[in-house]
């Protein structure tokens, strides 16, 4: 039997760290060795002999940490927000210097939006029309959600290399707002529904036919399954790799 | 076993016409006695011994027809539009004086659109929040569809009869119309794809709990079962009927 | 300005009895005024004015509750389970000796659950065909949910009533189970997926439409809204009321 | 601007053959040139200049269609069903000795229901559960469909080739049915429901998330932007190419 994963979690206190604590320990093949908070040294990971650490800190300490793991050559899965082209190039120039370790930074680990995005995108030159709607809770400030924009913008650019044009529309009369907002010619609508949390639908549509294309998540846990994927996948990949998409294969 | 009950048709030449012949010869308890066109006389339906006649036909002959069919003691099943208040009170007075004759005259036969809105609506005080949400095909003109204007109306006025507030919605960033069309408090939002015909889903949302009425119409027959349901109970019920719901005892 | 009405909890140390707690005391028209668990005595609900209280408790202790309560004019919101018609007449005996007392005992307080089976029930014998479709996270022990089988029954019951034959169903070569389990003649399918908790579909369709009613609960605090109904509305319901749906007029 | 593809058919005078040709009218970039039907000489296509010709008529008479096309360096995109390994053979055998020429030969040209699939068996190594419900029509006389056997079947594959284990299910008490038929371990759920024409569901869950992929075909005219993905690729693709997935480029 191959040896468990041994790693280490940054931010450990706090809430998220708590759930990724508590998926390392739950999955067969990863062993939890340290836990590291805003008090404790970083030097407990290599102490501790951790070969993966799960950062989901804040953008005023990641990069001191990623100065430390890399030095250390301890490979890093990375939620934390606030990553520039500055930033990743200082990553990717102290990676230079640890040729063998490897650094995940992905800015959404649910596997599901991965997918969805994903399959959208390869979906999208084939179908005469699209069109996205996402459901939130209403405590939600912004309007469409970000993953909303990134997909409808993956889809526009799906499109557009394809030479499919506009999704056809014979609106003539149209109550302000009713076909939603126009997320770079893809018609994008939000929903703010108390007892929903956070979901997604792509529909694409053409002769006799529909594809839906829908991601639902109900629990801020969801995102623990693509930090493992990360955890098991990141000692295999020496250098930068932006996204969890890159470690699925698809 | 009951007698069949003995139906005409008016405009039986028609798309419309011909798909409601053809519902009334394959119902085992109705029988096709009549059919009548543009250029027939309306006392086939009398020479035939209709007792219901059924007419989906067009504003500048409508009333015509109903004249000589309450005239004659036959009940009507009327989808024809263009009726208003004047209209409507042209009809009540031609049926005081035929006392026993029913008259049906519905905007909308397909059952599932009818019982989705008086779902909607009989929901609509239990739940924080509603949003509508119809889809179409393309080459709809209008935008939000009438049934979801009239479903919103209705949604709203049964949240203000109960006191109701306001859906919670704290959207401070939007991109123009992402949160779709305001009816009457109501957020309605207008889905236009290839391969859809005519689709609507009502969303209900309160605390960890949500509902969804969705009713989809794929074929221009989903009249037929409630012109059948309207033949079936206009008999039992003299005077003038709007709408079908009343004949289905909800 | 109306006078909130005052609310104990029994069994308020629990998790059903604190979520129940929070919600008495979030919503602007009811104020919490007693909590009772094992060790209290029940006359604090009295000293303390407690005009409903509200009981998810066990059955080993709840006709002692009852008894107490309709004793002291206290009316009761009861979701504790196990009453069978003898401990109903019970409780009808106590009231009878109480004639202004109201007591609310209901299997289900989800409002969209209780919603979701009235609707179906309504709106079973407009249609040809009728599914249940019910899904749940995969530690659910039995298949189908209770509330599958209750749904299918009542639809069973409305479309026996008014005469509805069977749905159609051509099947000739089936893979054993693919069409699902027949509940008096409602076929039901139960899926068991990790990432959900507790939803229903129920199917209907007719000539070119369908109708789809889906209730989705992702929190166990789903049913306060229900509670909350019935804290409302029982004060103006003397003597024994069973489930929620008296208390909607639908 | 390209010159349009010239595109002759085959069993044009049938009701899939007449929507072919509809549809090559209908594109841009095709031009219909040659009908060919039951009494018509084969050597109409040559004599008009066809580039590609569609055939779905009828496994008695393919064999023969495709002998000439090769011969005559004509590509084919192939509908019609009965192909065994002996018929792959022979044809590929015809097009060893004509090599310039491609044909295409596909038991399912809706372009939603190959995407669903090849989506599904990309997932479903990442999620805990996987289940599949199909619905249709309640004509149909097998259940399941015979597109929920192969998604279910490329489903169990890809999750076996990753070492997944089964869906988990705790189920002990089951109505007979109710967890649906076991195709390879996934559970493959069918509803036959009047108003429904052909629709499939993939369900995917894991910790807090779940991916619908749902496929919609309401028109049985829904093939035909499938076959003319394939008229436009076949040129490029000499030699055998079988089902339309390795034209999409997913």
């Amino acid at each position: 039997m191959t040896e468990a994963i041994r790693v280490g979690v940054l931010g450990a206190a706090g809430k998220v760290g708590q759930a990724v604590c508590e998926a390392v320990e739950a999955a067969a093949d990863t062993e939890l060795v340290a836990r590291v908070d805003k008090d404790d040294r970083l030097e407990t990971f290599a102490e501790n002999g951790a070969q993966v650490v799960v950062d989901f800190t804040h953008p005023s300490v990641v990069m001191d940490n990623l100065q430390y793991l890399i030095g250390a050559g301890i490979h890093a899965v990375v939620g934390t927000t606030g990553f520039d082209d500055e930033r990743l190039d200082q990553v990717r120039s102290w990676l230079a210097d640890s040729p063998a370790t490897g650094v995940l930074i992905a800015p959404n680990f649910a596997i599901g939006a991965v997918l969805s995005m994903a399959f959208a995108q390869q979906a999208a030159r084939f179908f005469d029309s699209v069109e996205v709607i996402e459901l939130h809770h209403p405590n939600k400030a912004d309007a469409p959600s970000g993953t909303a924009y990134r997909t409808a913008a993956l889809i526009a650019d799906a499109r557009r290399a394809a030479g499919v044009g506009p999704s056809p529309d014979a609106t003539t009369t149209e109550l302000d707002g009713a076909r939603g907002a126009d997320v770079d010619g893809v018609r994008v609508h939000s929903v703010r529904l108390a007892g929903l949390v956070a979901h997604q639908e792509v529909l694409l549509g053409t002769q006799g036919e529909t594809l839906t294309i829908r991601h639902d998540s109900i629990d801020r846990t969801s995102f623990t399954p693509g930090v493992l994927l990360g955890v098991r996948s990141i000692a295999a990949r020496p250098g930068l790799t932006l996204g969890i998409e890159p470690l699925m294969d698809l």
